[in-house]
């Protein structure tokens, strides 16, 4: 059983034809051109796809095509409400798909579909309750219930960062206050490491952000892990803020394992030992539960590609 | 096709035969004796249910036992692990049951079967995504997602008030500080009315207090929709507390329906009415999401029963 997986970004669109255990064949990928109509972007994504079937013979065993798309979407009519990285407005992408290839077509939240493809196939696999957390711009991610995604009414739930562990706490980009993405993002650690430059012009912060050319996600890690005690301080708050909102949903789902994918998610052991040593210092998050791991990602980009073609399985 | 639903509590145990449908029959009952050991109040129980199910001559129409508890559980094998209400400690009450009685049993968490039984029977009837928030003592509750009641593994997830709410926030029962329950909980409101009477002898609520003989959840509503300022405020504020809870639950879950039961919910439309004000107002959560109903439990004392029974269907 095959199906195509597509995730849609802002600038290129990539995808591939996967197989129902996961593995992947050849990438196929296509610009975004800035400003193009979204019709006109998906009318070359059909030729893409078509010739990409037809290269590989793979016509008559494909059950269909998934798609992972940033922005709003009404996942039951498989429209593109409004994506504001594309600029797609009432988009009815599937049904676009279905006028010229004779396949059933799914779309769904691309942060979603990511934590449905390493629940199926990464870092997820073969336990029943995962939840994914993407730290980067913001706080995305996914959750997957027994071997299911859970996208709530109309699709607009598992918005995992809009959770608030601050009351009127630090302004939230969806007009909340206090949600989980303001303190766990990486735009969080980098506001609040700039912020402790500032405040401390002897902390060695300043010689990595430097060595970086930029101040990113990495500075307070890096200057943490050569013992700068500043940076230490930045870096424990955010692990802090990062396991509360972990805990909170240890608490509602106690999934098996919580994923954390983005960025962030790149500092290996230093970061996923403070984590979990956390973790267990504070029951994962309630007394007499069962162990919660929490482990990074492991099928980088291909999450999108894969999780997309498992809507169809 | 019938089931027994059995809601165990810290001083009776009720239970009734329940068609498929909702419907029930008559409930028969049983008081918990102090100290008893487990065994004995589960053998007489069993007693019990043997002999409701010759009177009304329905054995082979029985699909099964359910059983609501309250405590810690191990629902696939059947034993409460430790219930501290009863005092039961690592009872195999599946076992002790099947040993008897030629039905399947299952047990789960008293609050997740309740919200089961109002999902699928009561205020949640109809839909597929429901949370229910019970305001009593704590803050409990339970999650039923396409009508199937989600547990989490070992069947100790939905712990709905152990969200935390506030970094650093006011210390909660289960060792973390600023959990939902913490501020939503009867118990909360309880404090608040208390600490708001402190400072303010003038106010209504001193004779709210006086009338019912006692100060409880009620006190603050009466005397504010009796106009008095200061009960206002400590009403207002616990809406804003709880909808900051429930708005991330609909985050999350984005369901169709909140239901809210325990006695802080008995405060009927003036309470239901602000919380869907406020709710209105801060667009359910996210901006263009779904509404979501927040409304009062249906079925009261019978979701247990009905919902434990609906475990076997």
């Amino acid at each position: 059983m095959i199906a195509i997986g597509i995730d849609i970004g802002g600038t290129s669109i990539k995808g591939a034809a996967v197989y129902d255990d996961g593995r992947m064949l050849d990438v196929f990928a296509l610009p975004v051109v800035k400003g193009e109509p979204g019709e006109e972007t998906v009318r070359k994504l059909i030729d893409v796809v078509e010739n990409y079937i037809n290269e590989k013979g793979i016509g008559k065993e494909i059950v269909g095509i998934g798609m992972g798309i940033p922005g709003l979407l009404d996942i039951e009519k498989g429209i593109v409400t409004y994506s504001p990285n594309l600029k797609w407005d009432n988009l009815p992408i599937a049904d676009l798909f279905k006028a010229r290839l004779p396949y059933p077509v799914r779309i769904a939240n691309d942060a979603n579909v990511a934590a449905f493809g390493e629940a199926k196939f990464g870092a997820g696999k073969g336990v029943p309750y995962v939840i994914m957390l993407t730290l980067g711009t913001g706080v995305g991610g996914g959750i997957v219930l027994d071997g299911k995604l859970y996208e709530g009414n109309e699709g607009k739930g598992a918005e995992m960062g809009h959770i608030v562990i601050e009351l009127d706490g630090r302004q939230c980009g969806c007009g909340r206050k206090g949600c989980l993405e303001a303190y766990a993002s990486a735009t969080a650690i980098i506001n609040d490491t700039k912020k402790a430059m500032e405040e401390h012009p002897e902390s060695l912060m300043h010689k990595v952000a430097e060595e970086l050319g930029k101040i990113d996600g990495r500075v307070a890690f890096k200057a943490a892990r050569q013992g700068d005690q500043v940076a230490l301080q930045v870096v424990d708050q955010y692990i802090y803020f990062l396991c509360e909102g972990i805990m909170n949903y240890c608490n509602i789902f106690r999934p098996n394992v919580v994923i954390l994918s983005g960025g962030i998610a790149n500092e290996g052991d230093y970061l996923f030992d403070k984590i979990n040593d956390f973790l267990k210092l504070h029951q994962y998050g309630f007394p007499k539960s069962p162990v919660v791991k929490v482990v990074p990602a492991k099928l980088g980009y291909d999450s999108g590609k894969i999780g997309a073609a498992s809507l169809l399985f």
